[in-house]
């Protein structure tokens, strides 16, 4: 590789040579703070995706430290999130047993495979994956996402074991399980709820009518899921309640993650081949969301983004977050805005972030062993309302139906298969929808504007026609969900309009032609020809004409192809005249 | 149900009330000459789909009467064809035993799914839906299949079992069966392929040269498969080459076949969901084919086709299929022909031709008992050269190598997955590329054509631009796959042109906005506003601008929405001279 293209992969060596003092302070900064967050995140996430805890902090370990190396934009890079976390736990669930060795396993597979499937698509340049998902699908998937995350969270909240796969098992077990719920959690965790909702809304408020400057006492207010962790830890270890039937994470090991490629082994093929599908999926909306957040910080700094790069940087971390035994990660707004708010310049954030969860992993993991599940599901529900977005569905509703079909086709989906079929369903539903649309594209019989050399929809305007030919406007590129519009619609207009001996196709519109549509052409030419009318085409586009020169479609085409749609009624009125 | 309605979905209360002597006699001939034809290749492809040879004209009975009653053009419809019959061989191939009463059963059960499909996606109007399917795709499988269906037939020619399922096998166990071969069996193949080719160019040009009329010797070499049928079974009858181990067909019952509904409690819920995709995609395929013959013929007659019509009588005709225990039919080019070129008029062709199956199937199945099954198989390989489309290649490698790509994908799955994957396969690349090349639409800086009120592309004219007016044309509809592309073009040609203050998009190509596009252009407005510049639309179609209003985008709009990018230019110029 040369400098440049080694540059090109690890932007470090770009920014790194001009990395000075002040930024070390503004990035240290930034790391403290979001590795204030990230903690209580990491712990509930892991727990979310069916994996022991530690693996949270596994998780924003290595994979920062490779993104920091490898990305573009100064985003803080990846971490453990909900979506991620609940959509590893239905894939890896459906293969192994949760809790197993083998469940831990197929996790950190699973995240080599997205994050080796991010590297793919950056490598190829396939950016456009992303538009397979259309907007309105991934809310409504993410909103019945959030429910489902909810809903998982309702046994440890509530202290009693719940059926949570299905919407009516969870009903039903939670009518039977009322009676037996545990007062104790039960306290906790709505203790634990109220001091988030209330951190957020009050503690801001507080701090800055105490003095404190307002960008200050919003980060105080972010960093309080720490404090409510501190205090639930503090209270749990003094009253003892762990004895009294209170759920607690319990013992997580010390220490730093083994790199292992042990996983990849262990796992069978039909494993693998089981992953493929969620894998693919779990790479696709990563690559979304990251550039989404991307996107929005760099507009907002004024930076260039290089999605290729931030593709690239997202898949290594998911490599590191694999090989480090941890699960599939991605980028978090909630994160990134926070490293923002608190002064982090560069991508230094994430390395500084990472020695400092290193720290934490080496010595401070025994005073989490009194950590309530309760108080780490009240975490998470706090956290849905960045993912459940309701309004969307009001507001397409409104402004489109298809795209609201879509959204709420995803949504139910979603939520009574489950996420793998459900974002399935919607990606479908979208292109369906799509296809449906642009097989019906606009086609307007078009006739000449008095005293000009322009033509317009005779439906609209006060135009001239002659009854021997028809002109036809034809307001797409042509392919192969439109070809045999174009046919059908060529034929009706011909029933319509008994006279006509020249068909002229105006084709300033038509940016492409694929290898469907001009079959379509070739077929309308020759079945003209049989009924004796002559196919003529105008305004032809320059690639378009190149392209068309490649077929033999041009040596079969019975009429000719004009410059302008003007001088095709010209040069075919008199002819028209000569025939009758 | 009102009388308009009866007759829109039963046409023939319609053209039945006109029948007449002359148009009896026309049908009769030309029903005639289809079922000479159409005896070898019931007989043929039934065994193609791995079914008792009956079944074959059962396939072609009930159906043709349904069809008959419902479709709206001359065609004439349903039987037995190559590409249905491998497909179900296929498709049930995997979840039944070959030659099992449950094989048979689930073979009817897959042509009631196939005529159900058609049925609903015709009630509902998914014609659509055939958009799915691109002509390279079609052509690439279709060849495909052509291949498979010449190999699964090698075995019976030459007289030796063979592994079909995979080339690789086929070529291992050809090596190793080599020696075995029946020459017998051989011999009578080689005969009949040779006949056979022979016959379609020399039978003609010999009965022309006796003065026989053109057209009369062409049919005459169409039925010539019927005359090799009964000649192999002559020779085979009197010879005595059954007992010296050439393969016939063997029994057959005499007889009608029954309707009934018992295939479709037989088969279990997990074969109705096995059955599922490969049935759908089936009836799509089968819609494609039937309506690409019945637009050729309706076009070369000059009659209207209804697409929704045709669409119901095929599915009704493949639930005939189904209960009368026969495989999944469909439309032939072939046999269309024939009736076409042998003066058949309307749909009653097809009645009186089911009327003379009839009577083959009560009173002439035991002729048929000593047909060598080598001379199916000759029969089926001079039919392919219809199905295989080679020149498609070359045709597409030229005209557009995506096209290409996704034709030589869809036939290489083809041949090493199986049908229904290979399909699939390359439905999903089709897709693919199209959303690849949609995901980056042709989007312009333009300037204005000094003394006009025009505005072109500033890389291909001599346009004049002012440096804090950046004006974008949009060359197509914004949708879910170029949405993002929107965003990160506006955001590029910001950074390049740094005195920009007002950005106009000038949208007159632009037919649709869809939820996703919308909440892109939300986000270029917030975007652009945070960096002082002001966001702007031009030329809005009426349609577009209708929508907008229904979403808070306008109050939103940073900028105004101006008719024309003349007057938007005009308001823009002296504002941003008061700015600077």
């Amino acid at each position: 590789m040369t400098p440049g293209r080694w540059s090109e992969w690890f932007p470090i060596l770009r920014w790194g040579r001009t990395y000075g003092r002040a930024q070390l302070l503004a990035d240290t900064t930034a790391a403290l703070v979001v590795t204030l967050l990230l903690i209580p995140q990491a712990l509930a996430y892991a727990v979310l995706a069916g994996m022991p805890p530690v693996t949270g902090l596994y998780a924003s370990m290595l994979p920062m430290v490779v993104y920091a190396l490898m990305c573009s934009s100064t985003v803080l890079g990846p971490g453990p999130t909900a979506l991620r976390s609940i959509m590893s736990l239905g894939a890896v669930g459906s293969v192994a047993a949760a809790g197993s060795a083998e469940f831990v396993a197929a996790s950190s597979v699973l995240a080599v495979m997205v994050g080796v499937a991010l590297l793919l698509m950056g490598a190829l340049r396939m950016g456009f994956m992303a538009a397979f998902l259309s907007r309105p699908v991934l809310a409504g998937f993410m909103t019945a996402a959030g429910v489902l995350i909810g809903l998982g969270q309702v046994p440890h909240l509530l202290g009693v074991p719940l059926r949570t796969d299905t919407l009516g098992a969870f009903a039903a077990s939670l009518a039977g399980a009322l009676p037996q719920l545990h007062p104790l959690t039960l306290a906790v965790g709505a203790a634990a709820l109220v001091l988030l909702w209330g951190a957020r809304r009050v503690v801001a408020a507080a701090l800055r009518a105490l003095g404190v400057p307002a960008a200050a006492a919003e980060l105080a207010a972010k960093v309080s899921p720490l404090a409510v962790m501190a205090l639930a830890i503090g209270l749990t270890r003094s009253l003892g309640w762990a004895s009294q039937g209170l759920a607690v994470v319990g013992d997580i090991p010390a220490g730093l993650p083994a790199l292992s490629l042990q996983p990849l082994v262990q796992v069978g093929p039909t494993m693998w081949q089981a992953l493929l599908v969620p894998a693919l999926l779990i790479a696709v909306m990563t690559f979304i969301e990251q550039i989404s957040v991307a996107q929005n910080l760099a507009a907002r700094r004024g930076e260039p983004l290089d999605a290729n790069a931030e593709m690239r940087a997202m898949g290594a971390a998911n490599v590191a977050a694999g090989l480090s035994g941890a699960f599939a990660v991605g980028a978090s707004f909630g994160r990134t805005a926070v490293v923002a708010d608190s002064g982090g310049r560069t991508p230094a954030v994430g390395l500084i972030a990472a020695g400092l969860l290193a720290v934490v992993a080496l010595a401070f993991t025994r005073w989490l062993h009194d950590l309530p599940l309760a108080v780490l599901a009240a975490i998470i529900w706090v956290s849905l309302g960045t993912l459940m977005d309701w309004r969307s569905f009001v507001v397409n509703w409104r402004y489109a139906r298809s795209d609201f079909a879509a959204q709420a086709l995803t949504f139910v989906a979603t939520l009574t298969t489950d996420l793998v079929t459900g974002l399935t369903v919607g990606v479908i539903a979208s292109l369906a929808l799509h296809l449906a649309r642009s097989s019906r594209p606009h086609i307007a019989v078009v006739g000449n504007v008095p005293g000009t050399e322009h033509y317009r929809n005779v439906r609209r305007h006060a135009v001239v026609t002659h009854p021997h030919i028809l002109g036809l406007r034809v307001d797409e590129s042509l392919f192969f969900a439109n070809a045999g519009y174009l046919e059908a619609r060529v034929a009706e207009e011909l029933a319509t309009h008994p006279g006509v001996r020249h068909v002229v196709l105006q084709c300033a519109a038509v940016n492409d032609i694929d290898a469907s549509a001009l079959q379509s052409l070739q077929q309308i030419n020759e079945r003209l020809q049989r009924a004796g009318v002559r196919l003529h085409l105008s305004e032809v586009k320059g690639p378009v004409m190149d392209r068309l020169r490649r077929s033999d479609f041009l040596q079969r085409l019975s009429g000719q192809v004009f410059l302008t749609h003007h001088q095709a009624v010209q040069a075919l009125l008199h002819d028209g005249d000569a025939a009758r």
